[in-house]
């Protein structure tokens, strides 16, 4: 957990919450945003579709979201010489501020909630970006241990604070990588999202893990975990508190699930120990993504926690983490087969991934 | 249906087969594959996905197919002056082959089926390519009404020969159009994938039928349309059989359902009259997305149709189209909310998009 006083909250000139970790909090927070004040003001709703039983965020406002500004417009870098940016301080370790183009937000109604099938609710939610490091060309990969630590300690407060706000139903910390992602900003960040629902592919697996207690008597997590370890042909690297593996169904072309040996629902119930392997191993898995092909992997990577109120005693914290890449030149696109039906098609068995990622661990390129 | 005679069958040198449809299909057939005999073996298992239920496809040899030749290499065009294609014949209208690298395939057992956590099974099924016209650089949306309406033939005929192979439960007609996308031949063509189970997108909406007609006695999808019909704010396109609409909930930046008002299943029930209106507004369709911003879009537009057996009374034949570009050099990704939770954001609000779609039937551009 971060340390008292590691952590100072400001306000900037439109009203949004910036909030610095670290050492250097306190005086990072003394420095004010000198930007013209603006009203902040965001429009999200939730759509219902009634085919899929599921909710989709509509947020026409980020339509006009920053995108790919130059080097010297990063508005994630620290404020310094003139240039004031999205972070006041001349300098900072991790900061984590309210999206300026969020897909969440409260309060975010723009139309009356209606019900039936074509249900509309408003977009309420929170949604922040993490600031790795003000190092632009930086990314989460080059960062130290103690860097990547300060990043953890961060998810894992705001994992709280998000999940204590009223209408909260679940927290995503995540990181897109890379342009072929659809990444906006290159400054090295990743992003919180706060729902007003439990997202359908995390209402599945509350589902299956219900349905696998209720014929077991067993938990489906520490089941697929168990499974897994004693397989061993897809384990990319293990540790006294974590194994990291290719799931026996992975979807994408390298994709890693790393999970801590002993169950919990979220970041706030890691044990010191676990927290400080995650941060070398998890570092380790990043270089050798970065050293499959040679050149930066494009990735997503997403911690999967307990929702807040639903399935707290099954669901099992873990990451995961993929590349589109397939080959030097060759992204994985999702296709009709995907979008249409559902079915994922793999290109690379996922124990040819792990063998891979395992020489990538050892130095080796593909 | 394809009239009789429209329609002719060849083996390839390596086993596969090709069909020809079109008046010219006997004439085409006369022309032998000169390529020398070779083996056709393709491997594919299906894993499960133990924490979604759900089984993901993996077909390691597809990682070497063809990767965007040379127009001068295309293995779509027809053979001619001593270069051997995959279409023996020196022209033909419609020709459906199967895929060299497919997906599913029968036989595919590489591993013993196994049930549990890490359950495998054989990925049999059978995939196709339509090649919907000689021109190598054509584009579906170029195509003449005759020429679509034999396309619609051909995906007809072939659904009904796909759905009737031993454990095929589901088929899927569609086509990834654009490198955007993925696409890794730019020959025109679309695919047809036929399945070993239900995938679990079409299980879904199975299920949200299923549940709706047991609370209100009516069809779902009969209810949707009649409600996007009454409020007509998202409609693109109507004629006397079908309906275009931007959906309520849309995901993508511009994606448009096309319904028939006269609910049927598949496509083998179409009506004549049915089968013209809809060759005539996809084509209209298809001409607006490639005006929305002055360039080819790159699209995915698939056909759902009720599984073969499950479902078949609620499920409603549908066509859905979208394209992932939502500003001239801007795309939609999936990023770590869709692929960590499920859940969509949509940057473009459905009534604009229905609005701007409908400028670009008018010849506008976006």
């Amino acid at each position: 957990m971060v340390k008292q006083g590691w952590k100072a909250s400001v306000s900037l000139a439109d009203g949004r919450e910036l909030i610095y970790f670290g050492e250097s909090a306190a005086w990072a927070a003394g420095h004010p945003d000198q930007r013209p004040a603006s009203r902040f003001a965001a429009s999200s709703e939730l759509r219902y579709d009634a085919l899929l039983g599921e909710w989709v965020i509509v947020a026409h406002h980020r339509q006009e979201r920053t995108y790919l500004p130059s080097a010297d417009e990063c508005p994630l870098d620290p404020s310094c010489d003139g240039r004031f940016t999205e972070i006041p301080a001349p300098s900072y370790e991790v900061a984590v501020i309210e999206n300026r183009f969020p897909s969440l937000a409260t309060p975010s109604a723009t139309v009356p909630a209606r019900d039936g099938l074509l249900g509309v609710r408003p977009g309420n939610g929170r949604c922040e970006v993490v600031c790795y490091t003000p190092d632009h060309s930086a990314s989460f990969a080059d960062l130290t241990r103690e860097q990547a630590a300060l990043v953890l300690a961060a998810w894992t407060d705001r994992t709280a604070a998000l999940s204590a706000l009223p209408g909260v139903e679940q927290v995503l910390c995540f990181e897109n990588r890379g342009q072929e992602i659809g990444v906006t900003l290159t400054h090295p960040h990743g992003q919180i999202y706060s729902y007003p629902f439990v997202g359908p592919r995390t209402s599945r697996m509350l589902a299956t893990s219900a349905a696998y207690r209720r014929e077991t008597g067993r938990n489906l997590f520490d089941a697929v975990l168990a499974a897994e370890r004693a397989d061993g042909s897809r384990i990319v690297l293990a540790g006294d508190h974590w194994t990291a593996f290719v799931p026996h169904a992975a979807r994408w072309p390298y994709e890693v699930h790393v999970y801590p040996h002993q169950r919990v629902p979220d970041l706030q119930s890691l044990t010191a120990a676990g927290r400080e392997e995650f941060c070398s191993l998890y570092l380790d898995l990043l270089r050798a993504f970065d050293r499959l092909f040679g050149m930066p992997a494009p990735y997503i990577s997403a911690w999967q926690q307990a929702p807040v109120r639903q399935g707290r005693e099954e669901f099992a914290l873990h990451l995961e983490v993929f590349t589109i890449r397939r080959a030097p030149a060759k992204l994985k696109h999702l296709g009709g087969s995907e979008t249409g039906t559902g079915a994922f098609t793999n290109d690379i068995a996922p124990e040819t991934a792990a063998s891979v990622l395992r020489d990538a661990l050892r130095g080796k390129a593909a």
